[in-house]
């Protein structure tokens, strides 16, 4: 089996001192590897439905596209504040200094339909619990959350509650 | 033959007055439509091989990740300042009001490559062309540059010269 971690890039001191970077562009710039992380993201969800893959900007666009190609589904962008240009439901969460926002169109999601969030990394779970917040609005059901890289020292996992949380990648310490 | 326009939204005002925005989440949402622009992006190309997408940050890497899945082939972000945390080239071009810049990690192609580069939008061809000097400075072939829309009146396409230009999606006026 394809060792995913060995294709990753871990960058210290990026963006900040103190901070260890994993830079997901040498997994897929790799198709094999691209491949595979796709495949193995879908894999414990396979027997089920999915109607829509709802992906966080930006590096969440590369894996929710290649998912939606994979499955023949649609496509649901989550964005920053400002760049959607119909109406929006959006969510804040706090970060180390201040907030961030995040927004999702209304009409993106029919009623019914089944939602599968990927985003590339599990950090502190702030990115995810906001996602899943928005997805409240929707009659809709969320079958799991699938990230390529879980910082598992973190601890973002435990924000989550109830939803299946699969990533490929754990890194146990900074 | 399905009507990509048709599934298209045309937001008038958005992001400021007197501009109208293609929005291309209307499209994405309908995984048949999705799958089939992904089909039409690749028409032209079909017969070449690709090693590498090259999409541009952030709608572009929506396409860029489906094509990258559908082909098994690399993907590659271009991305704006300070995203990536390795050594990068960057290219700046003008706007209306100032200049902007992109950045492309040095290790994203290895030598003699075949890329085919991808984005949501050709408009006045800035982006398209910066993206297109950066990759100069790789040892690599570009057969083509793929766009879901082309607004045809500000005639981007005259800009990019002898590379091949393809897009699904023609606006003729404002």
């Amino acid at each position: 089996m394809m060792d995913l971690k060995a294709v990753l890039r871990t960058v210290p001191g990026f963006p900040k001192e103190g901070v260890t970077f994993i830079d997901i562009t040498t997994l897929v710039r790799d198709g094999h590897a691209f491949r595979e992380a796709v495949r193995r993201l879908l894999e414990p969800f396979r027997s089920q439905k999915i109607d829509r893959v709802v992906a966080v900007e930006s590096r969440g666009f590369i894996f929710g596209g290649a998912i939606a190609q994979e499955l023949g589904c649609g496509f649901v962008p989550v964005r920053k504040p400002g760049k959607l240009p119909a109406e929006t439901y959006s969510e804040s969460y706090e970060l180390e200094y201040g907030t961030d926002t995040l927004e999702i169109h209304k009409d993106a999601i029919d009623s019914g339909q089944t939602v599968l969030v990927v985003d590339d990394l599990l950090a502190t779970g702030g990115t995810a619990v906001a996602v899943l917040n928005m997805l409240k609005n929707f009659d809709c059901k969320v079958i799991g959350v699938a990230f390529v890289v879980e910082l598992d020292f973190l601890n973002g996992r435990a924000k989550i509650g109830d939803i299946p949380v699969h990533s490929l990648v754990h890194y146990d310490s900074e």
